[in-house]
């Protein structure tokens, strides 16, 4: 990774012309992460959570010149022990043939920014553990693993079957 | 844990007159979690969280007649993969003396018909390693674990770091 961005490198807030360039990098990234089969959402839904009535993230796209190489999607959460909220990357993912650019590190970097000037406490993501070309930048770039806690998922008819009346 | 909730538990919405039980419960959750040094949170920080003008975060309070019992905080993420928000539960607590009597179990099922009713995919949070218990518990309700991710957080200096030009 390079430790000063690519002067060339460009991060802009996503608008819903960017919806298909999106969809498609969330596909990509799904691939790497030996997942394609669980993504499924369609562009539709994609807008309505990021251009809806009520959104519930946002995207900012890095670009080189016109093409679009990578992109993050973040929303906000909030700790009860600091009090207040903070930004979580929900994906981080820049095109195969870009990387070793700078565009990872920008993005982050942009993040945390934004994190900040929104007043933020912290900027948190996951990764996963065989993953440990991006687990050595993370912690270059200052990021500590939460090793001790796992997160616990209720999804499909599980979650229905919970939220029905017992 | 009882199958069935206790009949007079009662799950309510939090109102700002809730603000000073919320931040004494929350303490006492991070006493529990042995991390009592970390929980910073004001009740102004609190307010401006829950019912400020730019709300991050829910909370329902558990109660048994006038007593406030336990609570759950919470707030939306989103999932590129499902294409849909999901309910994530940052906070779980049930009152030591208290337990046992089916109160955890109805407000996780209460969160369920939340994230059902409100669109949502996935229901989701995190819990430490050691709390046996606690993972048994949820795995019985149906919850998997994630365990092949990692949460990394920069926050602190760290963070200023991160979003300063480089």
């Amino acid at each position: 990774m390079n430790a000063t961005p690519t002067p060339d490198i460009r991060i802009v807030a996503a608008t819903p012309a960017d919806i298909p360039i999106i969809h498609s990098l969330i596909r990509e990234l799904a691939a790497f992460e030996r997942l394609l089969d669980e993504a499924k959402a369609t562009q539709e839904q994609l807008y309505d959570g990021l251009f809806g009535s009520r959104p519930s993230a946002e995207v900012v796209i890095a670009r080189i010149g016109e093409d679009a190489v990578g992109f993050a999607l973040f929303f906000h959460n909030f700790s009860t022990f600091v009090g207040k909220p903070g930004l979580y990357l929900e994906d981080l993912y820049v095109r195969q043939q870009f990387r070793g650019r700078g565009c990872g590190e920008a993005l982050l970097r942009y993040l945390a920014r934004l994190a900040l000037e929104r007043g933020c406490g912290r900027f948190e993501w996951s990764v996963l553990d065989w993953n440990q070309r991006a687990i050595d930048f993370y912690r270059a770039l200052g990021a500590q693993p939460m090793a001790e806690w796992t997160m616990f998922r209720v999804t499909g008819d599980a979650l229905t079957k919970l939220g029905s009346p017992s």
